[in-house]
């Protein structure tokens, strides 16, 4: 069976943490050791976040005044350089000698007419003193917004259409090979009427590219790992309850906030809907009992309604 | 037939020029209409340096006080990332639109017995006052050495021994897909005794691990493009003369400037004993030119001797 498994970024840096290569490294390794009994039963496909690490790519960019900082697509690129390098590497070490690897850099196709370049609304980078902020989206025609009692740079968010390697990772995969890709939601960028293709200051949801990637690879399993055990109803509240399985519809009747789970439900629902496919969300350190439904939430078309984990406790096994 | 070609820093980035985005995307765009007409007619894989973009990222790096700058392993991963990004985008835009690309990031090992590693040769990053380097040197662990009338950091230079995603890079060229890989000479690994494989502070040169690339893959021909217009023998006196065709052993009796062409030789003699197959050297708007032997340098055990080009002119037509 073919999974796609996107790691979040607290997969890759535990909040708070500085992101250092230490850090980075061990995180990796963490993770590594998460997605090796994946990769032994199943064709694995890897893709995964890039926030703290573009952003401290765009704040060294930012400290050294001898050339502009480089825009968001070339900055996607290296920083699925540098975090592919690091999950090849460690995954390699613990998978057996002769399983191959391919760190593939990925070009994400986005609409030029997508509302979301209307309406930058996704925090990039560090938080600064409003007249500090309001000075750089001057100098560099930002868009800023508030973020608690600071404010941030604002850049637009729009959803993937297209991966234009894709047939190539669908060729690797058929091999036998473990591809990492799409990173960060890929490199985003535009086609032009003239059918050029260019980068644009942007950043893609790297869920809603996750699902685009396992739902144009077809696979049985699309699985988003994050430091949440599972999906829960009226989070925060007396009243929550961990969601075990879900119809797309049922999930959708409910709401979740933007920032968080927002995103993943919907790239959960839109893969399932697709495929026929199991979408699940969870903890990292839950990736084999997700898939066998002994923990986390699952997402798929075969079930109806929504079935709840009978408490907190039982679904951490 | 197989055709892998290297990029030299200079194909990239001309000498002097400052290395913004717009910069590299123009430089970029010139290789990539010198290479178009090799991959219409070859199976095409592409290899560059990464001297200035390495040196850029770990400038801002090092103007960035938040963490510690990350190793030369990640950093060669980063740039991989991004050169390889603007080569197949700026490729793709040029070729019909169902070439297929990918851009493998390639992990290359190296000896830990290398002797490099004793004497580290190879300058990275800016010059510095001589007390300022003895500082960094003292802080950083780093070797430093005199260059002109300042201090460079130096680091080991080793030679690749294997490239671990070939396997991948030789089944992608079998279905047709135009390859980018091994940037930056690749990333530098080693192979533990206990076969845990880890990323070291060196830099592999480009040139070498584009031939052992190109010896991997069974390339008919391996092409190094850089500024100059051929091997020259006796470069900068009076009784210069252009090398049109050269046996290996016949180049091999002539010196060359480490620093220069030195490595090209050893590489082009290298490659062409260990497959019977041609290696070019010349400038990167010659490319065609000097695969069809009408310009630059070739190197193969067909040839006999060394043959000159009657005079300068007569090869840059």
């Amino acid at each position: 069976m073919r999974i796609v498994v996107a790691l979040g970024g607290n997969a890759l840096l535990k909040r708070g943490q500085l992101l250092t290569a230490k850090n980075q490294r061990e995180n990796v390794k963490v993770a590594a050791r998460a997605l090796a009994p994946l990769a032994r039963e199943h064709s694995l496909v890897i893709t995964h976040g890039n926030g703290p690490q573009v952003g401290l790519l765009a704040l060294e960019a930012a400290a050294y005044s001898g050339v502009e900082p480089f825009t968001l697509d070339i900055l996607n690129a290296e920083s699925e350089g540098m975090i592919g390098y690091m999950i090849e590497q460690e995954l390699g070490n613990i998978l057996p000698e002769d399983v191959p690897f391919a760190t593939i850099l990925t070009q994400v196709e986005v609409d030029p007419a997508d509302p979301a370049f209307q309406n930058p609304s996704k925090p990039i980078g560090p938080q600064y003193p409003r007249e500090e902020a309001e000075r750089l989206a001057r100098e560099h025609g930002w868009t800023i917004g508030p973020d608690n009692d600071m404010y941030r740079r604002l850049v637009p968010s729009p959803k993937p259409k297209r991966i234009f390697e894709i047939r190539v990772v669908d060729w690797l995969v058929e091999r036998g090979v473990v591809v990492i890709c799409t990173g960060g939601g890929g490199i985003p960028t535009i086609l032009t009427p003239d059918g050029v293709l260019m980068g644009v200051e942007a950043v893609i949801d790297k869920d809603y590219a996750g699902a685009l990637l396992a739902t144009s690879l077809k696979a049985g399993v699309f699985l988003m790992l994050t430091d949440a055990v599972a999906v829960w109803e009226n989070w925060g509240k007396a009243d929550a309850r961990a969601i075990r399985r879900a119809a797309p519809a049922a999930l959708e009747s409910l709401h979740f906030a933007a920032g968080s789970m927002g995103p993943k439900v919907e790239a959960a629902c839109g893969y399932a809907r697709a495929t026929g496919g199991r979408a699940g969300i969870g903890a990292l350190e839950d990736a084999v009992a997700i898939i066998e439904g002994r923990a986390g939430t699952l997402v798929s078309t075969e079930f109806e309604g929504i079935e709840y984990w009978p408490s907190l406790f039982d679904q951490i096994d």
